[in-house]
């Protein structure tokens, strides 16, 4: 799976958020990362970049209940009936969001008012427009404040909202670990790792097998 | 009351919605019009506007789900803390969107999935953030295909958007009507109109009189 990265944001060098973001994606296979700007950009380019990937994420901190105008005016510059027409059906589309205000904020009866999901519905509409799959939205709040172990963790889920595959089984998170951990032993011949790394792929076919097996007795049983 | 048009809209002189929109407000008194574009502006300079005026409309056409994104560009540079605290408190704030697909498209169930209440919660979310009102949002689609007696009736609503007080009573809805033409008679010198307005005005005191007398009956009634 490819997976495009469309940062938004006036000042990525002055943000921690982002910064941390760019270097958790940087060691990942089939990322690519492009960062907005006021300029001007070619439409074709930006068109052919949407269809060669499928995974599109919108990256940017929350202004005004909305993503920082440069989104916006990529969007309204890119994105038109052809590209609708034939290139992003099919695809999905998620939103990586740093927020300056606690989540909680987002509560019912809460200041805010209204939920991520409400305020991020034009995102929604424009996917279905698309007939593009909208993912959960991946919100980061407050990360100046986050601890080290939340940050690993944080590490983590936004690789995984990056490149897994959309599916809650185990096995689907066991098979993005085994790939992750494949990358790195391959780039670090570490063989500590390694050998963890092939005990894990070990368990997973021992598994696997056994799902066969139980699965035949069923249908034996029928 | 004073009111402070924004348009967004990256070619106005094209666009015949927003000429109708234009010209229909071009005889109020009390209306400002402003055009957003894509430069800079003073930030000083627009938040004293934003200050001096108690209804605040945002007018655009509909682009992938929200504003042009020259709107926001101008939010992201106006808005800041120093004006929520200090400057946009019990003022109004009011969208005139116009639309290329017919109003129906956004009913339940319908190709757009989502109300146009829903697809504008951003900035009901910003009004609620600033302690502003949010006036339900003026939608007008299609305008290209609509009928002459369609675009008067439409002329007539957008102006009471624009200036009427936010108020469902007959006698709010004539008062409206009284001061507009008593603009129009002043400007034409219309001698016809004059007679009329002056017939409407004797009505209205009249039906003043009889309510005034109607409490006091009920009031000795008690």
């Amino acid at each position: 799976m490819k997976t495009l990265i469309l940062i938004a944001h006036p000042d990525v060098m002055d943000s921690s958020t982002q910064q941390f973001l760019i270097e958790s994606s940087s060691t990942l296979t089939g990322v690519t990362t492009r960062f907005l700007t006021d300029d001007l950009f070619d439409i074709d380019y930006e068109q052919e970049l949407l269809k060669n990937h499928d995974r599109i994420i919108f990256q940017f901190p929350m202004y005004w209940y909305s993503a920082p105008y440069m989104l916006k005016k990529w969007l309204d510059g890119v994105f038109d009936d052809k590209l609708l027409k034939n290139g992003l059906k099919g695809k999905e589309l998620g939103l990586v969001v740093s927020l300056g205000v606690s989540e909680k904020s987002f509560a019912v009866g809460q200041s805010e008012k209204f939920s991520l999901s409400e305020i991020f519905r034009p995102f929604e509409a424009l996917a279905n427009k698309c007939q593009m799959n909208f993912l959960p939205i991946f919100s980061i709040s407050l990360f100046a404040y986050m601890e080290e172990v939340d940050r690993k963790k944080l590490l983590i889920d936004y690789q995984q909202y990056l490149t897994k595959e959309v599916d809650a089984s185990f096995k689907s998170k066991e098979n993005w670990f085994i790939e992750r951990m494949s990358d790195y032993v391959s780039q670090t011949s570490n063989e500590k790792l390694a050998n963890i790394l092939e005990k894990v792929i070990e368990n997973r076919e021992t598994l696997d097998e056994l799902s066969m097996l139980v699965n035949e007795m069923r249908s034996a049983d029928e």
